[in-house]
């Protein structure tokens, strides 16, 4: 199952959680070595200091990423802060053009350079990048992922919500133009990074909307609902902060086209007849995120509502795995010809 | 500020959360006196013993409701299950009719006699006394709480959602019949009876929808949202079990009727220009339930949808304080005359 | 029961968790007014955007606390870093000596300069204050309290140790020499500055031990169970991180000089008959920080241990309660001639 | 790595947390079949009803122990409650003596029938088997577990106290007699039963100690201690209920045989050296159950104390896996001939 020379494994920007979920994966996959590790603020620790659950494994030193040898790597996954990301990803590729790039940033998600000036604030800066990325969602985009160089992995709410939407635009069961989405998510979302509303006793015993109508992630989300339906999209996205550190829950409230909650099911049901890590919840079970805490999966449920001709799609996924450092991994296996489950197997942890 | 008799309070079915955290406010009222407390299954027991956090409140010992003395109480607040709690009020009124009843329990909440058979099963067993029954939402029927001897007290979700909604119905500027009310709730919310789904270990660091499209407070909402529209109305609802222990935040998705968030807001705070308790939160500054945990408060802000037309009100509160035991006192405080602040103006613990 | 005139107080370093919990109460005070509230990085900004659960106080703007008029104030209560809260409380006292000032501080608690010295790591820099200053456990000190301009309010751990073990230490029922105290605190102890470990991620679900041997905290309690056996103590002190925002519960193992635990609950029960705040449980109830949630209370409970000759006795309270703000108001109450309990009978908020 | 024929695996008590978690690892074993599933209370329901997170298994359905084909399966693991299990135990040794049986209950782990009696409140019904059974502490009895039929895995609490204590004791370095054990678990550690204590509303955000003295654990610690010091011996254990789902965290005293802390923790690396899961922290480093959650880690740290002649010893672990189902599939592993670790390797799961 494993060759005799690994495949040699970069992560920069292991000091965040992101990073470090990687390493957690990767350390048991069969078929790599962990090569690299990098986290500026910390160079010259070593993992376990940083993170210290890493206690048992043997992992490389931190290093500033302008130190690593790229030409040794046969990949990397990186999981920096937008817009330094370009600039590094760039850097890399020219360093060694054969590496193969998981981005777990948002700097390559965004098809339309005036998209991403628009919400990010600044041009791209690495244009011709942007446009031989390809966006990182692995039912969605499979076949374009095993060929890529440059996989843009999605943002953990867009993975949930595209997941349990697109097939259903895509059939035109429901309306592309009113989708209203709430949004849940735990605390790991924010990163690891010290902010006053992430500490223990800010968030705890408590729940609160944050970016209303504002958040990054809206973009990836009509993005992806645009390309299924044809037609430019804009849709409702409003997240909240649960007191829980990881785990992701979408609720998305739709008008069917003259369709039942159970056709919704039943479509998708189709969709994911042969995907591994997508499961679509039988009638009546209600998905939520303790099914899925730490594992790849996500689980999808639909609900007809009260009020007719709408309903009720539920997605969940753990926003560090299906959402970050597994779909990479997924993408990662894909790339390099293992089978797409490797090292993501892991069942959910509970409770 | 105290009259040298004390109004003698009875609280049934004491050994609930609800019928808890009316005793810790009443505990502190000046005007009254706790002279019965109830809860059969827990009758000769100290009330120390079933919430030992009384541990320094001088407290009578828990009876059954069978053997109080009701003619030594001037009221009785009633922390029933459904049900049960009409025959019981029946039986109270009965064998005094001057005593005036604060009912924390859905039995007296909905005016239609076929909605509540609908939705709780079973004829209503005291069709007179829902005939006399004031909806307890005190905002909303001041005069009416003041002058009734029975009042309803509202479901913790439908004071979250009707304080925002409802003067924006009354005003026009939203639209009755395209409501999506995603709402979210502490544990507390599902009573202190033995439960799986309310273990530490499963609601812990998890979130989970639940009753969607079922659950039995959508028929206050439409209800009370039909009588401020002035036609009937079918609402979206769908709670979350969020792992928080007290809180609720609903985010209710409204489609405007040519207004604009900050007409929305305006009108909210017109309403509630003199409330002590219901405070609009200013543009921009966002509701959240660390706001008014442990208090009789209630948070309501508006955003700006990214959709045309559209905007999102987040109301918030303690479910069991203001969405429960807290109106109850409030609604108290009218029906005698006090101030209607007293006993209520402890602040949130945060954190 | 309030005179006219309000009596007017600072509180200094009000954008901590313990200088707003002193808001929280004495926004409720019938005889104070909140007449300056100062936070340096914070100067300029009102309350409520510090602490949003605020929102419907009228509060003054925090300020620096350079700007205050300190002739304007009749007490302050501060709540600053260790160190620079010495330099500032020299000054007030040299603005207006006849000012009373309730340190929550670490900077007035050791009698001993080379103490402070010691675990401070610099020479304590207004010596004649700190001879001055009384140390603040109102159930020990409460005579000198009264008569005093500076009360050095003990830290949290030490006020649920001293309270524990001092009347035992004082009866000689217990060895002075053989202490282990097992101390478990909330998140909130740690304050609200921006540390890694105190992010929700991090000190949610999982539980850590700290300064080991080094926390500073041993040093109060060294001094003053030194005091009540007479002879200099050494004990042994070991803090874990608890994911809880408030509470605190010490676990202390005890050498028994002959005498058994019901001696030991005996003679607690009467050390603390006529105490408001330190309830002593009955035999076989368990304290637990549930019981103590956001009030003023302590509960003690003794048991007997498995080990000939040894007991447990355990007490708890609320760190930023008893533990701080509420005490500081406590002794407040005392050196005004309020009655004790004045904005402190507020029941444990459970759940 | 994998025979053709697979291992045939069932569990007894499957419905409980800790079968959970032996079905959550054993899934991924490449060496065994999980054949039969046991829940009498659960009869006839899929293993997916009672365990959601298990949704992308395949499992047997649950069944009644009593009809199950004990011929068919080569080991049960027995997740049963104390009592029943010694029944059940014989009756399936009686139907296939060559199963081999994983007891995860604390029906075979005392040596002593008398001791069994007195903790138990009954006479030992299966006394032969009793002597047969090996005290299933992989790292001190592995040779015997190796040769065994009959494995008793040991209690959550004794595992952590045991491999801390057990080579201090051996080596002589420290007094056998005066061991103080403040304990800590998470609530998973009181079961799926429903229980008020273990709501989340009453176990959430705060904490209480409980069996202060009683614990049924503090036997196994009493008997292991005992073979180790070559005399009867009584530990102080005193364990504590915290707010997290998994882990579990032992804080212990003991007073010094001339030794010093480095001492202490040289003589734990020489005795681990060699171990794939008991790791010996580096000095200053501190053990926590964020470190090993999820995973069959277990972490000891060594601290001295601030009392002369004493030191701290601090071990952490997963309760449900090196404190029962993971180390119940270690000690397989070992009967079984593969490698130790295998279906065990999986890191920490933090945050």
């Amino acid at each position: 199952m494993v060759t005799t020379a690994k495949t040699k494994i970069g992560v920069l920007g292991a000091s965040g959680y992101t990073g470090a979920d990687a390493v957690r994966l990767l350390a048991r996959h069969p078929g790599v070595a962990i090569s690299a590790l990098t986290a500026n603020t910390h160079a010259g620790k070593a993992m376990g200091e940083v993170f210290p659950h890493f206690f048992a494994l043997d992992l490389p030193a931190l290093t500033e990423w302008e130190t690593v040898d790229w030409t040794a790597l046969n990949a990397v996954f990186c999981g920096l802060p937008h817009g330094t990301t370009q600039e590094i990803i760039a850097a890399v590729l020219k360093a060694n053009p054969a590496i193969k790039v998981l981005d777990m940033s948002a700097d390559f998600r965004l098809r339309d350079p005036a998209d991403y000036a628009h919400w990010y604030g600044h041009e791209h800066r690495a244009l011709a990048l942007q446009g031989e990325a390809v966006y990182g969602l692995t039912e969605l985009y499979r076949r374009e992922i095993a060929a890529a160089r440059l996989v843009a992995c999605p943002g953990c709410y867009p993975t949930a919500v595209l997941l349990a939407l697109v097939p259903l635009v895509r059939a035109g069961l429901i309306d592309a133009h009113d989708l209203v989405i709430d949004a849940k998510s735990g605390v790991t979302g924010a990163g690891r990074g010290l902010k006053q509303n992430t500490l223990f006793a800010e968030a705890g015993e408590g729940l609160s909307p944050y970016s209303v109508a504002t958040h990054r992630h809206a973009a990836e989300i009509d993005q992806e609902i645009g390309v299924a339906a044809g037609v430019p999209v804009t849709a409702n996205f409003t997240p909240h902060l649960i007191p829980m550190a990881r785990g992701e829950l979408c609720t998305c409230y739709v008008r069917l086209n003259g369709a039942s909650a159970d056709d919704l099911r039943a479509a998708l049901e189709r969709a994911y007849r042969d995907e591994p890590f997508v499961h679509v919840a039988k009638k009546g079970v209600m998905p939520r995120t303790q099914n899925v805490r730490g594992s790849n999966y996500v689980q999808i449920g639909v609900f007809a509502d009260r009020i007719e001709g709408r309903a009720i799609v539920i997605s969940t996924l753990d926003n560090l795995v299906k959402g970050s450092a597994g779909q990479a991994i997924q993408n990662m296996n894909l790339m390099f010809g293992w089978p797409e489950t490797m090292a993501l197997e892991q069942i959910a942890l509970f409770p």
